[in-house]
């Protein structure tokens, strides 16, 4: 039955993706073949280190550290070293020589993705990276493919595992962050150095990748905002929970209109967001990943599960490798990388979104009316205000300046209509001046509300 | 930008997905040629009647009754009439002229599905029909591409909105089925006959496509295993709430191996069945789909949305319009379907699942021990038994034959651990047979749990 040559695959890393890889392309190799129509045969593994240990054992004659021959003998190959240099050039060496590639490599794709893309479509080869966002959780094909002929209006995105652990630790567990991150490292979800996570570095990345592909045009990393999950406190969690949200770090890309000055465009930002606990992302637990999309046509879709792991994400690379392995085999060039829409990236302060502010203040007549005007002054419409005075002195009080005895205070809740970036952040500056204001102890965006 | 010629795009049917395809050809067409590089131009619309009202206007120059001469000058045929013919044959002749085709229509692709497939390949064509299945959720192309390099052990499937929108409303609202049926018509989610939804036979197309494609298999629409939800009581649903549960229509695709011949295929099936409450399923609500799939390197996924509409349909096959386009503009044949597998297909006896079973029985010493034993003698294991006095005559008693005094009687909701199909229903006779049981009220299986 199956009459092509085999096809030749190399695959570049062998860490905790790239094991799992080879394992699976040696175990179901037969399978995969048959699924093909052509032989697909591991030729080689490039490792920086022959004797590292590894998680899955590979044949010893497979490794070798001489990445460039082993590239310029593929048919097919399967980038999981990671970081910029010399993945780059790697794949630029392999798609110069005819191979199709394929690579989960975030941090590549939504830095150098544009050269990669046009690289490829030059020389008539595929560029495939399923495996770059959300795991095993199929979303590049949806958007790429699937969704082609509708209109993407928004993106929410769960796409760092990590995080999305520790906040539901935190929720979930009552763990303070310092805890929750104590135990996703412990259980392996967090890396010794978890920076790339809790900064949002990771999620950024990822928001890059999915604002080109669902716009159809190139969103620089450096255009997406970036807040991590590092200032987010057990209490705002705790009153996030009370008042009917879960705190989850979203990536969101989304069409934008300036208010001001009426330009259509694009924005993607990663942030912490309040998601209230009846929308669909607000179950999504422990590491699990999740992309709730709005389109025009199609409505609200999402897409839902495991979002790392070595062997999950080896499953989305070896799709890619069916995918790019089934082309060769009935020939012709690959479809180009789609950013025609050319739309401009519009800033954070363009982004219009709605907004819920803790506050200590002053527990005293007027204080209420003079916050309010405060919001109205800077174009801030109040949707809702909850207050409370808190029973307990550690957060119901603060010393008054000047005054040796403490002022009662109140924790005022104020929830905004959407309002502009720019706006609020006058809000916050000049509520953070009030003397009727203690405190300024929480701001939050709030995502996923009609 | 664009230097390839136009495309001809022919649409056959004009009912509420065809004129919403039409609409959004005609009014983001260019949107849509810019992704593809080349023009997109509806030729026409094949219709049976020139005059008969539709959804959305189309222009009258476009309208056809003959649907072989616009077929014949397309590269692109969209077929969205229904039924088998002659849909089939044009379809075929589509083909045949070298167009690449894209359809909805399960009860085709279910019962032809093999010969339009090897017809497209014998010519190189392609066929799509990512709108068969899910409505607006991109199911066929993960299936298809990105899970192909992985092993897909099971689907569970809320395929038909309509059933699950009349579910969730004895779920939630505690209407009958005659009610819930009759909201879900008022609104537009029921056809007048509502045969093909409530029976099932519409799900269980569904269940025949989408097992033919994850296991790489053709699968047969007559060896779908097909219960429809009309014999689903109120009673059944609120006990099924009461135990933690919720009653969903599901297809249920799996591998399996027979437990007494050892042989190792696969099976595709549509009943009714209890969803645990924590599932992801469960929280499926209204007409919306989802497809919940496990793998065994991906894990599980879940992908949800809105299951129909003409709206939501349409944007499937937009995406498919555009796959195809692009697929034109690069050249080269297209990807064959796989069945290479050719997994042997097991009846429904091959099934091993877990039940529960709700008697009502009398309420004297030993009965439980005797039913325990009946259960034990046909190789049924028992995981847990809930039994309750019911305090109501109504349901806590019936006349006990030979007696005049009614007997008092208890309700007993038994738990069985995996049994065969065949094994339970052997039980299932046994316990109707038996004097220590007064009536079976409710046997249904159990899925989603571990």
């Amino acid at each position: 039955m199956i009459e092509y040559r085999n096809l030749r695959i190399a695959l570049l890393g062998a860490g905790a993706v790239g094991a799992q890889v080879a394992a699976l392309l040696l175990e179901h190799g037969d399978e995969l073949a048959s699924r093909v129509g052509a032989g697909l045969e591991l030729v080689g593994v490039a490792v920086r280190d022959l004797d590292a240990p590894r998680s899955t054992e590979i044949p010893r004659e497979l490794l070798t550290t001489d990445a460039r021959s082993l590239i310029l003998g593929a048919d097919i190959v399967i980038e999981l070293m990671g970081g910029i240099e010399p993945a780059r050039e790697y794949l630029m060496l392999a798609l110069n020589s005819g191979a199709d590639v394929i690579t989960a490599n975030k941090a590549l794709l939504a830095t150098h993705g544009p050269e990669l893309f046009e690289e490829a479509e030059q020389v008539g080869a595929q560029l495939y990276y399923e495996a770059a966002v959300g795991g095993a959780i199929p979303i590049i094909r949806p958007l790429r493919d699937s969704l082609a002929g509708d209109r993407v209006h928004r993106i929410l995105g769960i796409v760092n595992g990590t995080t999305n652990f520790i906040l539901d630790r935190m929720d979930r567990e009552g763990d303070s962050l310092e805890e929750a991150l104590a135990a996703a490292t412990e259980l392996g979800y967090a890396e010794a150095d978890p920076t790339a996570d809790i900064e949002g570095f990771d999620a950024a990345q990822k928001a890059a990748i999915l604002a080109s592909l669902a716009f159809h045009t190139t969103v620089p990393l450096d255009m997406v905002h970036r807040e991590g999950i590092t200032a987010i406190t057990h209490e705002q969690v705790r009153s996030a929970r009370e008042a009917g949200f879960v705190v989850k770090l979203l990536a969101v890309c989304e069409r934008v209109t300036d208010p001001e000055t009426g330009v259509e465009g694009v924005s993607a930002r990663v942030h912490p967001a309040l998601v209230p606990q009846s929308h669909p992302l607000a179950a999504v637990h422990g590491a699990n990943n999740a992309v709730f999309l709005e389109a025009e046509a199609a409505g609200s879709l999402m897409f839902y599960g495991a979002g790392a792991g070595g062997i999950q994400t080896a499953s989305a690379v070896l799709g890619d490798v069916v995918s790019a392995a089934r082309r060769h085999v009935i020939g012709g060039p690959g479809v180009a990388e789609s950013t025609n829409a050319d739309l401009p990236i519009l800033p954070m302060s363009s982004v219009v979104t709605r907004y819920q502010i803790t506050l200590q203040v002053a527990d005293r007549p007027g204080v209420l009316a003079k916050i309010a005007t405060l919001f109205s002054d800077h174009g801030v419409s109040v949707e809702a205000v909850q207050q409370s005075v808190r029973p307990d002195a550690a957060h119901g009080s603060a010393a008054y300046p000047g005054h040796s005895i403490p002022e009662p205070t109140a924790t005022l809740v104020i929830g905004t209509h959407e309002a502009t970036e720019g706006s609020l952040a006058d809000t916050v500056v000049a509520l953070g001046a009030s003397d009727a204001v203690v405190e300024v102890t929480s701001v939050l965006r709030v995502e996923g509300t009609v």
